[in-house]
């Protein structure tokens, strides 16, 4: 299975791929790659918009994942970044469809529960575990990036522990 | 000038096209078409903001607007619904740039201005006076057609005063 974790955010939206061997018998994570979409507050709403959608397009394209995972968002933010977040990940959303994947939504707390162990773990500790699964020297900037893989792991495990049960 | 005004919403978005004749001595409004798409609650978000986008980019195709104009959005609603209409926000303005159009924000404020005269106008006002100033016999239903129509025609007579004061 190859997942394909997305963090929206109105300046910088990471990604990252993560594969596991289903077959295995110790299934492993594998890291295939992770980066950030940044976003130029010089061009219009926009512009900035469809330069997420057709990156995200063209990684989805590339990579071929089978499954698109993406943050749920709950917060105390007011309701305009609300909105702003809200522009970018109706877009993630909509090139997650246009490339016929599914997308998974998990909360914030399921995402550290599942890499940490901890769902209120800090930013830090998500990191370092992401780097450490994944067997990687150090987690991949920008924080965006580490967040998307761990959001992709999140499904992954997730999915492997929905297996286990109808097994 | 053509125009193509989109009036978001998570159950319904409108979308209504007007036209103007740049060249006449007493510039006319000339209602071109106005509409909704309307989403299902069953499917997943990611298949309703694909189905907003194809409807939306399969409009500008076949009516082909120099411009798109769109609500800006201020309100008083929680985060949440603030994070559902800004994913339909984001793929509306996409469509207009995958378009190859820009894009113009009006505040209510101003759409309720440009129409009715009063910022401050109830819905049904606007209603009437887009049906007017349009020549309809009624108002399109449902009643964002008639918002989106209402933003269009908030952009023309901006253009128009912005026209002015450039001669």
């Amino acid at each position: 299975m190859r997942v394909f974790g997305v963090d929206c955010g109105t300046e910088f939206t990471g990604y990252g791929v993560v594969e596991v061997d289903d077959s295995a018998r110790t299934p492993k994570l594998r890291y295939l790659c992770a980066g950030a979409v940044k976003l130029s507050k010089k061009d219009s709403t926009a512009m900035r918009l469809a330069q997420v959608y057709s990156e995200l397009i063209a990684l989805m394209q590339l990579w071929q994942p089978e499954m698109v995972a993406i943050e749920e968002v709950f917060f105390s933010a007011n309701a305009k970044s609300a909105l702003k977040l809200g522009q970018v990940r109706g877009v993630a959303m909509l090139a997650a469809a246009n490339c016929g994947l599914t997308v998974a939504e998990y909360a914030p707390l399921s995402i550290k529960s599942s890499v940490v162990g901890y769902g209120l773990a800090a930013k830090e500790q998500v990191q370092f575990m992401v780097a450490r699964l994944l067997e990687l020297d150090e987690a991949p900037k920008p924080a965006d990036a580490a967040d998307a893989l761990a959001i992709a792991i999140c499904h992954i495990h997730h999915a492997q522990t929905a297996e286990m049960v109808r097994r």
